[in-house]
Order: C-alpha cells, then structure tokens, then sequence
C-alpha cells in the first residue's frame, strides 16, 4: 500500500487551541510501527492537557490523543511481533526500559517520565498522539485486536485496562468478593464490568447521577445507590454484608470526601484501590485504615500489560465498552467533539474520532 | 426440631469394609453445630481410606464421608454465624489454630493433622464424617448455600474449591491467560470451568478418554486434546501461542509423565500447580524449569476459604458442578455407590449418597 | 512448684484508677499456660485503656498490662508446645480462629474483636493481663525465649515485632533499600533497627526531640533529620537518593502532617507504611500517592508472627531492645511507673513493671 | 582519556579454542557506555559455553566473559545515569524490553533470548564480553560500585546477585527463619552469607567436600553436614527444628539426588528454591511436594535488579565475596585461568582474569 507522506492532524497550537492541520506522515523507528489511525477516543486528560499543559508536554503544536487503535501500514526494521495489515490497539504508556521501575515492569511509574530522550514515552501526552491519520508506536506497546472488536471499541480499551489494573495492583482476584465502586464515570463503570466479569459476589456502585447510575446497573452492578438522593452507601453495604463492610473498594471518583468514605465502607483487612485523580489534598480520618487494617492501593493508566486482559476479555464478550461510547466525530470536526465531552452533551461520556473520516 | 438420639451411619469397620450401623447422634461443642446430612459425595480418597487408610485415621469403626451438605439443626453454646434451618456446605479441614501454618492462614498444611486433641480435625478422614445422618462441624469450616444451589451440588463444592484454591495458590489472575489442564478428572474439569469463568482466553484440556474430553468440551475448554489418539498437546499450545507456551499449566492427573508434561506446555516465566497426588516418584526433566523460569506450585485440598469465592460462581452460574453428579444412592445402598464409582459403572464420576433417604 | 492461690494484680478499678489488689490465680484452659509473669512493659495504648477506655475492654476491675514475658509455671491438658520451666514472650492479639480475617491468618484485623466468648482475647486490653504475678495465655500467642535474651528484652519485644509487621505488610525485603523513618518514639526506633538489620542501605530518621534521635542514630540510623531545628527531611532524602526519594517510608509518629510528608519522601513506586495511630484526621494532597503510583499499607499490633522473627534477632544481636528501657518499677509502684512514663519523667521511653518484685 | 582503536580480548575462536587476540574496541550505542574492564571472573557457564555452545551463540570469533567491572571510559549520547571515571559493576542480562516478561520486569526469562536485533544481550554468551580490555554494555545493566568494594568483588557480584534473586523468587524475607543449602559451590556459599545478613535464625550447608564445608562455616553456616561422611541431613534438621524441617530449602546442587532430598528437609508449607542448573533429568517424589503443600521457585542468574541489593550489603560488609577469590590471572593466560578453574588446582573457586595486566 502506498502510504502518503502529508496527513491531516488535530495539533495543540496554543494552550486551550486545538487545529487541525497538514503535517507529514512520521516514519517509523526499529522497534516500532506507522499506523493508520482508525479510531481515537477523547479523554478527561485530554482536556487538561489542552487546557493546562502536563509535565513532559513536547513544544507546540504537536498532535493530541492517546486512545486510538487502527491498522499497522508499516513495520520497523526489527519488528516481527506484528504485519502490515494487522489491526492494532495501544497503551500510551511506554517506559524508558532502563530506570529502577520500569526495568522492574512498573512502567506507569518511570522515572523518565517525559524525558523522550532516554526512551519513555506517552503518545498524546509527551509524544505525537492518534488524533491524526497516522500514528507511530512501539511494539511494546501495541497488542493485536481481536476479530470481535471494532475499532471504536479497541481505542478505548485502555479503560478497561485502567480498571483491570487496579484489580491487579490489589491482588488481582475478585471471585466471590463483595465490592463497592464510587463514581460511575467511564473507569468506575469499566470496575462494575471488570468485577463482575471475574465473578465478583456483588457490586455496589455509589454516585450522584442518575443516569449514569441506570446505565451502572445495566453494566452489572447489583446494586446502586444514589446519594444525592439521600441514600447511604455504608447502610447499604453493612445490609448486605452483614455489617462487615466491602472486601474491596475502588475510589473512582476522586472528590473531597471520596476517600473518607471508601474508609466506611470497607471491612476491616479489605482493601482500597485508588483509581481517580484527586483534584485537591483531602481531609480524611486515615486512622479508620490502621486501626482496620486496610491497604490503599493506587493505580496510574494501564499497566502491567492489563490491557492483553481486557482485550480477551472484550473478546469473549464478558466486557463491553461500547455502551460508553455515545458520539462519534470526523477529525475535521474534533474541536465539537471536545465540546461535546466536556459539556456533556446529550449525556455524552466517550465521544469518539474519526481521523479517516 | 425434636433430634434423635440414634442415626443410621456408615462407618468403616474394618480395612476394606463399611456398614451401615446404628450409632449416637453427636452433640455439637460450643464453637460447633449439628448438621442434618443431606448429600455426601464419595471421592477418590475415600477410597483410599477403605482399602489403605491413612495417616491421622481414627480408630475403626468411624464414620467416612469428608464431601457433605445439610442443615443446622443445633448450634454450640458460642454460635450466631448459623442458626437452625440453615443449609450448609462444608470443607473437609478444620485446622489446629496454633501450629505456624494455622496461625498464618495455611490451614490445610496443619503442623498437627490428625491431632483432634489439639484442635485439627478433617471429617470423615480423622473424625466422624458424613455419610450419616448427622454430622457435626466446626463454624470455621462451614459456608451457607445459596439458594439457586442443591444439596447435591453444595456436597462436592470442594471440588470447585480445590480447583480455585489451585488458581489461588500461582497468583490467582487468569483474565486473558491461556491455560493447559493435564487431566480430565473431577478436579480438572472443575478447573476447565474455573479458569473460564475468570476469563481464561484460551483453555486447553488434555487426557486419554474421549468422553470425559468431550464433557470438558461442554464445560468450556476451548481445545481438547487426546493424547491416545496421537495428539500432541505440545503442538496444539505452541500453535495457539505463536510458540510462546501456555501461561499456567496445571497437572490434574498425577501420572509418571504429567510433570514433564507440564513443563514442555508451560511458557517461559509461567507457573505450574500440582493438584493431583503422585502414586508414584517421576522422573522429570526438571532443569526446563529452571532455564526457563518456571515455578511450581502445590495444593491440597480446597484451602484458604476458596470454597466461599466457588460457591458464590456456583451461585451466579459461571461454574457448574451438577454435570459432574452422575449417580446418586440411599445410605443403606452406600457400599453399591463405592462400587459404582471405583469400576466407573456407566462412566461414574461423582457419586451422591443420601443419608435421609 | 507449689502455686499460690492469691495474688498481687494491678487492676484498673475506675477510670483512671488503677490498684494493686489481691486476686485468683487464674487458671488455665487445655489450650493454655500458666506463666509466672517476670516483666511487664507500658505502653501508651495503657494510658489510653487507663484513662479514656478502649472498645471490647472487660467490665471493671481488671488486670491491664500486654507486653509481658515470664516463666511457664502450669500447661493446659493439649499442651505439649510448651513445658513447666520454659521462658516465654507473649504477644498481645489471639483471633478468633472462626472470621474470615482470623482463618486467613490476618488475626490482628479479627472481625470477633473483644468477643472472647467466640475466642478472641487481646491480655490485658479485652482480658485479664500482665501487671500481675500471675496471667494466662493460649499457646497460639507464645515464643520460648532463646537464652541470650532477659525477660525485661522479652517483655517489649512486640515493639520490634510491629516493626517488622511493618516491614512484613509492604513486601518484606529491605536489603538495599534507602528507608525514612518518620517519628523516633519506641516503634520508630525498632524500625531503625530493624531495617538496618535487613541490610538497609541508608536509613533515614526524622522527628523533633534532639535526644530521642541521637539514640536512633545509636541504634543505626545513618542519617537523622530534626524538623524543629529547621532541617528539610525532603531535601536531606533528595541529596541522598540522587533526586529519586526514598524506597519505603514508615509513619511511625502519626500526627497531623507526617503521612503528607510521607508523600513527599517516597520514590514513584515507593511504599509507604502507617505503623501509628493518627489522634485525628489529616489534611493530605493524596494525588501525589495516585501520580507516584504509591501504595499506602497499614499494620496494627504485632501480626503474622513477626515477634518469632524478633526474637531470633535479639538472640542474634541484629537487634537491641535494651536501651529503649530507661525505668523499672515494682509491682507496687505501678502508678508511679506509670506517671514516670505519661511525664516523661528523665526521658523515660520503655518502662518495666516487675510483678515479682 | 585517549582511547584505543584496538584492544586485546580473549575470543572463542573454536569450540574448546580461546585465543587472545587484538581486535576493534567497541563503539557503545546512544544508551551503552564504554567500559576498561578491570577485572573478569570465569564462571562454570563459560566452560559450558567454551567447550559446548550455548543457544544464541554469536557466530564465533567472540568475546567470551560475562562477570566484569571497570570504569566507565565512554558515554552514549542519552546516557546520564554514569560519567566517565565512574566504577561500575554490570549484571549479565540485557533484556529485550519488548516481549511478555521483559515488560512485566522478568527480563531473566526474555522471550526473545539471545536475539539481539530485538533488544536481548547477554554479555559474553550471545553478545560481547568482558574478557578484554574494554567492553560496551546498555545502563540498564549498570550499577556503581561503592568505594568500599574492590574490583575483583564487584567482578563475581552476580553470584551474590543469584542468591539474593532465590530469596526474592520465594518471597524475601529470612529474618528468623530456618535454612537448608545444599551444595557449597560459590552460589551455596553466597547463599550462606545472604541469608544469613537478612537474619537468618540457622543456616545448614550440606555437601560432599570437607573444605568447601569448612568455608562455609567460615562465611556464616551454623551447621554444616558431610554427606560422604556420613552425617544425615534430615536427621540434623528434624533436631534442630523440633521435628517440623527447615522453613526454606535451596538446591545450589543440581544433582540426581538434590531436589529429592530438599524435599526431605523442607517443612510442610515451607519453599523450595531450585538454583542450580539439572544435568540431567531426576528422579523425584514429587508427591511429598504436594502432601506437604510446598511450593518450588526457580530462578536463573541473577533478576529482578538484586545485584542493586547486594552491592550495598557487601558496601555495608554484611556479605563479603573476597574469601571466594582464590586465582587471579593476567588476561594473556586466560587458558592457566580456565585450566586453573575446571580442573580446581589448589582449590580454585572463583577465578579472577585481570584484562589491564
């Protein structure tokens, strides 16, 4: 296949300005692949990104997006793990592969966060990212997508591998377990699917929407409890446990009282996973964890190769992102599309681009 | 309730022979309850105990049956975790509570098994078990079933159990893993379903006997491969895994080569679990396991409260015992469901008695 | 050896009253020991029982007092761990041996807390304890005590075994490692020890009193930091990790800032863990824990047997108890010993109560 | 510094064949350094490779030594961690950074072994080695050597590197625990001193050679027990541990009988750690694994970054390779260093090759 050498990309121009211009087709090193970007999700990082810059951000204008997928059109030198023609998902993070934790598979965790220079990288973060019609990767990387998901579905799959993560950093084995997820944004939902999936007993999703909280329930959740409806989450988890409290709290929402409460809601020995950014420092009663026993755990994006899991997963039909994906844009329109997920329009939460479109 | 004090029992009288006989019902300490039986399955080593006995056997005549079901007709003075009416499963393995293991939560590696003075206790191997009417139990080795779940199927839910306790013990994560299972018995197919119902991608079950492949078939492996009719199972992963291997294998069968086996399936950096008992010393080519990275893992029985996360997946129907069950008998008729088991009458495989009937 | 029937026992009979008063000697169940107590230290969770109460505490008058060591004097029917004669080190918590904290070995964490009916008994906190001549224990909660070791050293030796449940709850493997200590009281110590004991690279101690951390520099610390007088622990770490952090941190001192400044000590990656009791909730920027993928793990009380782990270092002399010990009161003095240790009265830090005396 | 075109290296130049000859010095990579080799050991595998081959053999001539220390000449152009003049200390293992394990942080078990297009090296068997006067090596295989240790130590550093690895494989934390080694070859006597600085409570070293024996007792074994003379190591566990084994057991043997007899020693639920390589298949009761609920870990050289923990503990002097060192030789008789080593002229054990003489 031909590939061209000038593509369409959406470029963060200047801090809260996002274009999409005619770039050149960037050309694969060694170890990586040029991918033909097929889908490309919009994420809460995003915007931060584009509104107030992250650490390790290249100079601008580069290209945006970090959740994408699509179909390798060329292989670097020493790449054998992949073929033109297969269709591919990715993580965004790749490590620097010579600091103490990425050397010891933590990735998520490299010291050389930022620093391209010495190998770290994160696409749409502190590299080139998939808004944009061709994208390069590192094979480690990217992982096949199997035949049973869409595009669309693969570019967000760093969702649920965000979610199976933080069951991994936990432990990793729900079967049978009592959990409580607060806040039923895209990863708490993603937790809903992901512990039911792996056979936990009973999931309770806490939050302050209702729509989001129906939509929790048709993604597993056994049970919901709305509290800005008056309900109370730890009545309802002692209810249902005897007054025991959860097995395992996730704290997917990150507010000012979110902490405090997984604390409430978990059972002495249980544990609490921590898979939100905190927007500000928090006032919490730690005490509850010592004085119970409770671990807190805390997760960054998709390591640990978590989303090889979720892959299968989706695959096999036990996961479904798709009901999280509510719009769909053309990348010449990619600016509406951000407008859309911020606003939340028509109760949007994964809005989706297009950059063949 | 109005107890009996007299019960109809089938003890083991003398090596090699049970009958059935009239006995006091027992009375329950203050940490135990009364169980009306009302399932008690029959396993390999019951047999094992009839013909050979065991370390930690009781003096004869005893009551057998370590696999049972019922419902709490009589709690100990201490007991509010049951009440009566209560239906119960039960695992075979009270530990001491005071031996190094015990303390440390390894319950069924007791320092003092078979010791019932101090405080371990295994029914029906070194204490009054369940082929009876009643039985008494310890609250610590007891789970309450959940309604959607028989008698029968709550009987041999410590099949389930050794076979989570199995995943448990290598780490217990098996999303997106690819799993070889050596070995089409009870415990084999119980780890087909269970590794499924975790999210295995790919399971792969190997034997020599084409029906219980073909159940295995119909409790989710993927592939099943029979080796007496020339399958090679080492072509078949390295097929399904690029070459790579599998990422757990576990050895079900205990034969002379299963070991070797299993280290010819397994993955570089993969693990190994022996849930089967060796008859005999293997010969084993065991430095594959050290050049490749490769650890090995043991269990026995159904440990670490597994039997808790089992029945809860029994419950939610993501494993499911009753294919299993394919005889069931009166008390009175137990030594006729011995002998249906060990010759394997009409492809027995778990076999049920029914002390109230 | 003749046994007397009455003995001296110090007892609390008001809040805030404590009495020596003359009692039974108690005797002991099958499954415990009577010990001839030698050594019996205060701790602040006296003070606090003393004075303010703490839940599960036994109606009043009863015999306070949890770290002890004495002489077996009397065995149980089942006991054959230990014989009349043996030197033994207790430790304070025996689980329930029924929860399912307690059945997987976590029994620090027992959901039966303070019920000793179901079989949880914490001496001298939810039963009868040490500051008496005499005191019971179930074998489960014993050490033999090697020679090298006084009973005055065997006494307080759950203070270097919560330093190593510490240790113990985040991984367990320090060789190398660059440590900070928050907080230089008697765990703070212990950790210092102990963590050079296990070939600690750099430990590093922080707190505000110039003597209590010129001791932590006797017992090991390489570096030590005094916040009061205006030194920066985050720049002295910095300096000495190569702008990296330090491997693990230890909140040891519990206050309003230390687990915030924990955060900023530990390397991305790093573990941090709270081995104190916080008197109230803390404001902390705890999305520095979420970006520096930074697990939080607590501890209470001496769990998973980590005393047999201090004791075999005291033996050893990798570790030092002794000069933690700064008094030693008779038993009829035990309200002096206490107020010598509540005023700090000549920099008392451990203070020892002979009931023999 | 001026350096060299040319260099002297010790090459394979035939099967059985070493020569010295004169050859390019190396150019290192954007993320290698440059190395003036001060000091190479010769390790059993270089014979192996020497006289048999290893998979992923360069074509030869190469150079052949993987156990090197020197000082960083040269710098790659991203390469910040070292400076020229820095001594350094490297590990053997590069790994590919892009397979399965590498990613996951088991770079010892690379899934691309020996193929150095993709990223693997191992230094001195599928690439380059440290038998010359200087040598390139990636950072991430780099550590510095603390002023404390000699050149010579930090050569064979990886033998101590392999030991820390089998602690860390089993779980990592010996303090107080029970430990049998079988065979006192360099890594049974590493093993003796690693565990015995992370506070080990006894340490058995068995074997055959009397004075390999007595080393051993020198660096740290409380007991040693002779086998050709005799003595019975069961018997001397089950004394010394009140007849319940040894907490954990490592195989630094590798012979027909070793693992077998790890089996006999190791208590039920204790470890069993295989490092050594198995020249031939063994005959095994394995079913004593699985009665006694014991688990066997593998490791192969020296992984997970513990050369990093035991250059500091042999900093801190709580291990010491010194007493290892028995020949040291100019590298022009290399061929005296080998013949020296394989055929154990005056007790040769490890043997130093000094590439600058």
């Amino acid at each position: 296949m031909e590939i061209s050498k000038k593509m369409q990309a959406a470029q963060l121009v200047a801090r809260g300005q996002i274009e999409v211009r005619t770039v050149d087709v960037p050309v694969p090193g060694p170890d990586e692949v040029l991918i033909r970007v097929e889908a490309c999700g919009i994420c809460g990082t995003d915007v931060e990104i584009r509104d107030h810059g992250m650490s390790g951000e290249p100079p601008m204008p580069f290209t945006m997006g970090h959740e994408y997928a699509g179909t390798v059109v060329q292989v670097g030198s020493t790449v054998d793990e992949f073929k033109v023609g297969d269709r591919v998902a990715s993580e965004v993070h790749k490590g620097c592969g010579r600091c103490h934790n990425c050397i010891m598979g933590e990735y998520t965790a490299c010291l050389n966060f930022g620093n391209r220079q010495k190998g770290h990288s994160a696409s749409g973060m502190t590299a080139d990212g998939g808004f944009a019609e061709y994208a390069i990767k590192h094979v480690n990387t990217l992982y096949k997508i199997p035949d049973a998901i869409s595009f669309e579905e693969a570019a967000i799959i760093t969702t649920a591998g965000s979610a199976f993560y933080a069951i991994d950093a936990m432990g990793g084995y729900v079967a049978g377990d009592t959990v409580a997820i607060i806040g039923p944004g895209p990863i708490g939902l993603a937790l809903t699917q992901a512990t039911k999936a792996l056979g936990a007993d009973q999931v309770i999703l806490t939050g302050t929407r209702k729509g989001r909280l129906e939509m929790g329930k048709q993604m597993g959740a056994d049970y919901t409890v709305n509290v800005r409806e008056g309900e109370d989450p730890v009545k309802v988890i002692k209810e249902l446990t005897n007054g025991v409290g959860a097995d395992v709290v996730f704290d997917a929402a990150g507010v000012s009282n979110s902490l405090d409460d997984a604390l409430d809601l978990v059972r002495p020995g249980g544990a609490i996973v921590m898979v939100a950014f905190y927007k500000a420092p928090v006032n919490v009663n730690i005490n509850k964890a010592v004085v119970r026993n409770v671990n807190l755990y805390t997760v960054r994006g998709e390591g640990r190769r978590n989303v090889r899991r979720s892959l299968s997963l989706a695959a096999q039909r036990k996961i479904d992102l798709r009901p999280l994906i509510t719009h769909e844009f053309a990348l010449k329109d990619i600016n509406q599309a951000f407008e859309t997920f911020t606003k939340r329009i028509d109760n949007a939460m994964k809005v989706i681009v297009h950059p063949q479109r």
